[in-house]
């Protein structure tokens, strides 16, 4: 009963490794802000688009927010497909500690700053420079989600059975900040060729998961 | 135990369907992911109404508003009314896999720009692209939503018993795009006849539902 | 079982009031989404205290901040409050319906507005209209969530213990409507007299509402 | 069975203290509502990032930010920090009151200008008094999360087993409000060592508890 009660306040407060079931509340804490930084980041997105009372000629502002909006969709997808691979991930958790919670809180710090980078991203999007900081902010939100998958490995912090799943989403999502990390200088000769990367990724990635996926799920039926 | 342990992880990762009662956390965060974006873009929409500071005329300018604030009531209803629709089809999901997730996402990436094209409509209410905007934007989250309901029943993924009433929430959900797909060409006879046929679909679509819900009772309790 | 499943999907469907143990999910969902609403209202007041880039003279613009400081206070602590009345209101419910649902949605409307003509009364507060306008957005807000607790408590949606408590919770908060309603002509000849006026609300509202609840617990232990 | 349902709605509503699991709804909403400030509150900080579309030279724009990104940097981490000790708190908490409750949004309200002072950090790096005025909300929010500390241990509102930790965290919390409180005077010397004396407080901060924690385990295994 006091065991209980202790394995209650306990959470997260002793730098040990605390079990998900033990400390619950804790751990859907954790998910629940995480989700909402998530929700609030990928809706500010919007403000990106927003245009300024009394313009002379709306149809025309409004076909010039094609920039704005191709801005907003690939945001959209970025965020959308980073919150399903954060879903994912905190769903093979076993355990967490407070070294995950700020890995955790740095990933999230990059991916509110995509709300800015995109934004200029949309405002500037035919220059080097607006390019360049959007796939900086991308591969550092890439970098840090690595880093939170590397360090659960490593401690023992998921659930055994999904351990061979992990070894499979680390690679994947490596290869996303590589693509990120490669499409920088890319940015320099082309913007174009650089954004035409990101989104061929998408294509790309989808399938290379599903065939990853593929090679997954007989070996553990087996 | 581990076969329960595996149900767990395994959640959306697979893409196979999974029960909501077996990867609970995860349908759970679906739906709170989705509130908080519906909570976000519904409360955002008092940006449209946000007056610089400095005005000679206070009262001029807030009886000036009278746009702003018929964009945001129309908006606000429009809203709330999808959150209710979009939280009545997911009471009645039995499984979600990661294509029912991707559909959402879209569909949630249509209705946050609703806060875009609301601020446009109120600021620029009496041209007819603002109300073409506001329209399209509509019909694009009315048939996104259409297309989550058609494959969570084609999938089967609705509860055995849910099946009739999809059947009667579909047909009631396109009308909705219908109504903003026709008002498209008619805004460019007459914007207030296409802002009129928006709110009278709020009178009609009510009642209708009341008798399509008319028709159901009985025939279940049967 | 298949009876299990049906209160389920039916759960807010039917115009018929629900249950909150049968439809848990969903009247969790209607409590999320409204603190949702309710945290995003409250943090949004921030954004009347943002000053823009380049000022002069930063100290004397802090400095005249004074009445968009007292502005975010007072709407903090109104939102505040409204929504531990709202908390405890829900809290009360046995069972919840389509029209309390609505109710609940109108109510959110004109909390959401406070963000509006909080940012007005911080920018205008010399301006009687301001202060009228807050006002009237308060009464507005005041008189929906009357509405809520008269619905419920005719439809008897509350737990039959708590009938009592609401008896007493529906006149307490129909003064703070009547104060808001009173507040406005006066405004007419004092803008400060309007505004002391709700300050001074806080601490009498909270030394009635002790009293009543004084002469509830007796009552109840009897 | 009624006195059940009885400690269902009673829940917060009679100025005694309520036990975290008869009324578990209740508790999870402030923790709820209070993890959706915390949310939103850090989201907007990217806020202080945007820059108006049309700079001529976005490359020295982009630049002449590092004063924002620091801004946003110290306070995403310092709002990160608070938030973990929030949850800490909340997790020592075996009941909660309506004294608690006001506490709590009191600390909310200095945590959501933190949105404010730190734009202003941002653009007014330089300035004494934009130092001083973030210095002052952080010492405000210690002060306040400080009465919740003292204020739950004085009414025994912590487990008993928690006593003892709460008894070292009130200290290290203190010691966040005195260093804040200190950097004032010193701003009016110099700017630069002020800020550096926060962010020199994270890594001392950290070390600080884990010290406390070192002493704290053994002696709770004994």
């Amino acid at each position: 009963m006091a065991e209980e009660r202790r394995s209650r306040f306990d959470a997260v407060a002793g730098g040990q490794a605390r079990h998900r079931d033990e400390a619950g509340v804790e751990f859907n804490r954790i998910v629940a802000f995480s989700d909402g930084v998530f929700a609030i980041a990928i809706t500010l997105l919007v403000l990106g688009l927003l245009i300024p009372e009394g313009q002379k000629d709306l149809t025309e502002t409004l076909l010039n927010q094609d920039a704005d909006l191709l801005a907003y969709a690939i945001s959209f997808a970025v965020i959308g497909r980073l919150w399903i691979a954060h879903h994912r991930f905190f769903a093979t958790l076993e355990r967490f500690d407070g070294v995950l919670m700020g890995l955790n809180l740095l990933y999230l710090a990059f991916l509110v700053l995509v709300a800015f980078s995109s934004q200029v991203l949309g405002d500037y999007s035919r220059q080097t420079v607006a390019v360049v900081l959007y796939a900086i902010n991308l591969a550092c939100v890439s970098l840090t989600f690595q880093a939170q998958i590397i360090y659960a490995y490593r401690r023992n912090l998921v659930w055994p059975e999904a351990r061979e799943s992990e070894r499979l989403a680390g690679p994947a999502n490596f290869l996303v900040a590589i693509v990120f990390l490669v499409s920088i200088p890319v940015a320099f000769v082309s913007t174009s060729v650089a954004t035409v990367m990101w989104i061929g990724m998408f294509a790309v990635g989808r399938r290379l998961e599903n065939r990853l996926a593929a090679v997954r799920w007989p070996r553990r039926s087996a």
